[in-house]
């Protein structure tokens, strides 16, 4: 039997998703490597710029330590509403790199669309990651996979 | 400066936010190593079953092509509600071994959980995978970060 191609031609409804998703992210679900190599997950707060993502996370954390020694991630953003099936829920997978940037060059953007984030946003402990994409799997529902490439993006 | 302990010794309550965490999830952001090394996330339906995760997956998805050559793992449950401030919302993250289980023993108990499973569960691509706990980091929102034990999932 021959195995169906789960992987449709990227069209312009395709990127008009995905730019969707990455524009109305908040949070996502980020990947990393552990120094021990075991993979760890772990919620943090996005924001889109310029088709990568930033995030704000305290060096604290178990993943900010993981990001700093393998900068190779993923994230996994789109989440579902409170009704529906979640697992048709359009989402996307982002295999990116990591760096960190200049945290008060964002303060003004990310403060108006994450407000809670002025508690926290100058602690010390805090850094910027830009996590920018190489690898991109949008799943747009059930036989709506599509691999799209960093420019589809911008 | 000295930095903040950031765990906090486990009580009863944090027992019993781990376990409803557990109980409710349907679904997680499941964490993997794909074989060049490279993190991998996606969202995947999930059931708990004895202080462990129950995964049904696709054997034509990235993810579970890598956690059949690496069963290390690593999943994030707990999704935030429509309301409220999604990363005080309590989650948790499981570090874990996936090992396949026999499908057929699970489908009574996932189909009453999953209804709209029954469309693809028979599927001969569709594997079950059971997650067994090794390490559990709980966050309760700020403050109230835990390491919990497989045992006290239980």
């Amino acid at each position: 039997m021959k195995k169906p191609e789960p992987i449709n031609p990227t069209d312009d409804e395709a990127r008009a998703l995905a730019k969707n998703i990455m524009d109305v992210a908040r949070h996502g679900a980020l990947a990393v490597t552990r120094k021990d190599g075991v993979p760890y997950v772990a919620r943090v707060a996005v924001l889109a710029d310029q088709g990568n993502l930033l995030t704000l996370i305290s060096t604290l954390s178990a993943h900010t330590t993981a990001l700093r020694s393998t900068p190779s991630c993923a994230i996994l953003i789109g989440e579902p509403g409170p009704k529906g099936d979640p697992l048709t829920h359009p989402r996307m997978t982002l295999t990116c790199t990591a760096e960190v940037v200049e945290k008060a060059h964002y303060k003004s953007r990310w403060l108006a669309s994450i407000p809670k984030a002025q508690l926290y946003y100058d602690f010390t402990d805090f850094l910027m990651f830009r996590l920018v994409p190489s690898e991109i799997r949008l799943n747009g529902g059930f036989g709506k996979a599509f691999q799209l490439a960093p420019s589809d993006l911008t």
